[in-house]
């Protein structure tokens, strides 16, 4: 498979002759790579200057797709260019004025002698801080770079282009002004610290690739310091999209939610939540699996998280491992390691078995497997259909959080969020097994689940403010 | 005097009757108020809507211009809105992105899957951050809120708005990106502990609207920590915006720097590092005065910083207060308290004498003693010409410092800094006596400042990066 981790553009120079552009993209798809695109460069009479795009697996793929088109007759390789790479140059954003600096009238307002009184006002009135500053809709976006895209610890600064996305994110498809802090600190408490002597200009901290079980600690530790949320996205926005799926992928089975049993791999930071999640939801029955087997109040291993989800799962105290257990299970959710599951075990599931296999690099149930078994599968990755992505989840309850003013995400309101997602699937293009999510561009998305989030924050005392109905 | 601390629109409807404006503008100025600018909303052959800008002294006096107004028959006023106010409501910048998020495509290059391939590119080589992430471009806007625009402790939230004006500045007059972080703990040594902990993200750290001795703490706290630059806007952008006042002062009044006899009043943070670049800029003699009158040698009540001021000036070990010390001397520098000077203190100092008077909120000579008797006169006033003003100066000095990805700004940038931003001035309109400082919207500024500041990185070994040339 050709991921979009390596998208190239080749500019080719080829002789101005029928068919030898034809030749030239025979050549690169020979090689097994795709051509994303082609655009036309300049064009005089002897030859034509094109930038292709071109998705290739690796390096030594695209060098193998450069040779080849160098080799068509006539034709000249003038360059390549790595587009992931072009599209990181310099940052992937940066700040906006929203107020002009052109004349000295506008100094004298943005600046001295104006702002003094509005630093005077917020001075007197600290809630005026949410009017008269960025503080009303900015988030902090903070990890310590311990677990990063799925590439593991690679330090802060290296997260950083992972914290700009969704900071991107944020702003692109909620308005929402964030700024990603990478901390160089690791020491849960330390973080809490940290964050706690700078947030007071930000509506919310956004916890993201932080790994387990500090990412635990650190909520614990920090939610209560602050008087706004505190979203650990590998936890929660990976549980409500999970949800959210969950919800659709059950009723395109006709089970209902009450009456499902969930078999859940993996306690990880999404694991631990997706738990918590399905738990709040009323999901009939959740098990939960971990490297020792399935989760139960008789094991004498198992941490505080841990103790908590054996006294709200399980109830029968079944033992096993993921496969054992799956016998009946009307889902199966994966946050585990590749290949943990084979089409017989699916078999042995209840009718219409959802699988939702989002183990990294590669699912729990290979693609193929799942074609032939599961009624539903999902997966994190974005060339398989259902890409189950914290990214469907966290925009929304943002706004919905940012725009109550809201104290704390809660259960509630996440599972509002969850809620909102399922619905705005299934409004999209009709619920189907290929569309249990919406996309995380569907323009519908982050205003439905910002309206349910915020009416939830509303119900359950998170707001601040309250809506003028 | 009418400050643009409060301009406020007036919103009136007027009858549509010849002479009926110029009686609403009457009425403006009789209250004593000035008629900024007058726009047309809406009109109707009976009546005129219209928006007038005016500026007043104070709440009081906006109450009395609204009076005025509405006494006039026929006139209805409609809403009075402070444009202050107006122009802070929900903050004053915000973030941007610089690459598209709108398909699957971009996600897939901004996000996962191709992020990771940044994110490892930058694990194995951190210098790499520099080009793929913010850092490169970006400056963190760091205060406690202990000393405000003039306002004092007003606490680090109500600095917020102050902060996000200099980041304002950075983004439009330098094409920085920066964010403010007010933090909440006041002791430099956790000030500096903070601030490490985030920086990594950051091409250097603005230090702004901090009170001293604290200040000068947290500098040298933090400087050694950090390997980008950290600036201290109060101390030396002020005192890079002196030195270049006093430069073309000098050149007015035909006294070389060399031979030049300079009185500094006030040993605050600009007060400090002004006699630090004034000494280092090779000024004849520097007396600093502080509230117990000359700093010499021999006093026994010297901080560590007063004693480097003592060991560093005032050879001939003068006694006395700011006014006795004036006798023959060229240029007066006050950054101390209001009314300290009065006319016959100026007649006593060498012909053509300079007073930069930057006390706040009245200068130490008030204007109409110093048109009597200053060749030069400055002030930190907006609506006097010669405003000294460290805006003058830090866009340029950081656009400077990340075009060479500085490790520092050391005094040598502080001196090309000042030397620039003199010649920028004379380049101007000429240089004259209104004219020694330009205008911070002067479009050569920034670009001349920050050529010379990346040139003496590069010579003065700053320089991470050399131009090619």
């Amino acid at each position: 498979m050709s991921s979009p981790t390596y998208s190239l553009t080749i500019r080719a120079t080829i002789p101005a002759q029928v068919g030898m552009l034809g030749q030239v993209m025979a050549a690169i798809s020979g090689t097994g790579a795709l051509v994303g695109g082609v655009d036309l460069v300049r064009s005089t009479k002897d030859s034509v200057t094109r930038d292709m795009a071109v998705l290739v697996r690796d390096e030594a793929h695209g060098e193998e797709v450069r040779e080849a088109v160098a080799h068509v007759p006539g034709v000249v390789v003038e360059g390549v260019a790595d587009r992931v790479i072009l599209a990181h140059a310099g940052g992937k954003m940066g700040m906006r004025n929203r107020v002009p600096v052109a004349t000295r009238d506008d100094l004298s307002m943005a600046y001295t002698p104006g702002v003094a009184r509005v630093c005077m006002a917020i001075h007197e009135d600290r809630e005026k801080a949410w009017e008269y500053t960025i503080k009303g809709n900015s988030v902090m976006v903070v990890s310590d770079g311990s677990s990063v895209v799925g590439q593991g610890d690679l330090g802060p600064l290296a997260a950083l282009p992972a914290m700009e996305a969704k900071c991107m994110f944020l702003r692109e498809l909620a308005g929402i002004d964030a700024f990603p802090l990478p901390v160089t600190v690791r020491d849960p408490e330390r973080i809490a610290h940290v964050v706690e002597l700078c947030a007071s200009p930000f509506a919310g901290v956004h916890l993201t690739d932080i790994a387990a079980p500090q990412c635990f600690e650190l909520s614990r530790a920090l939610a209560p310091r602050l008087d706004v949320p505190v979203f650990q996205d590998d936890q929660w926005g990976t549980a409500v999209a999970l949800l959210a799926g969950l919800i659709n992928g059950l009723e395109i089975a006709g089970t209902r939610l009450a009456n499902a049993r969930v078999v859940v791999a993996g306690l990880g930071p999404g694991g631990m939540a997706t738990v918590r999640i399905l738990v709040a939801a009323g999901v009939g029955e959740v098990v939960a699996v971990d490297s020792k087997g399935a989760v139960h109040a008789g094991r004498t291993d198992l941490t505080e998280d841990d103790r908590w989800v054996a006294e709200h799962t399980n109830r029968e105290r079944r033992t096993g491992t993921a496969p054992e257990l799956l016998k009946g299970a009307h889902a199966f959710i994966g946050l585990s390691t590749p290949n943990l599951l084979t089409a017989d075990d699916v078999r042995t599931m209840a009718p219409d078995p959802i699988v939702f296999a989002l183990a990294m690099p590669e699912p729990e149930l290979a693609p193929a497997a799942a074609a032939e078994v599961a009624r539903v599968y999902a997966t994190g990755r974005p060339d398989i259909p259902n890409q189950i992505n914290s990214a469907v989840a966290f925009p929304g309850i943002w706004r919905g959080a940012l725009d109550a003013r809201a104290t704390r995400i809660d259960e509630a309101m996440a599972l509002a969020a969850a809620g909102a997602i399922a619905e705005t699937a299934a409004e999209d293009s009709g619920l189907g097994p290929d569309n249990v999510v919406p996309s995380v561009l569907n323009p519908r998305l982050v205003p439905n689940v910002a309206r349910a989030v915020r009416a939830a924050a509303e119900s359950s005392g998170a707001a601040r403010v309250v809506q003028h109905t």
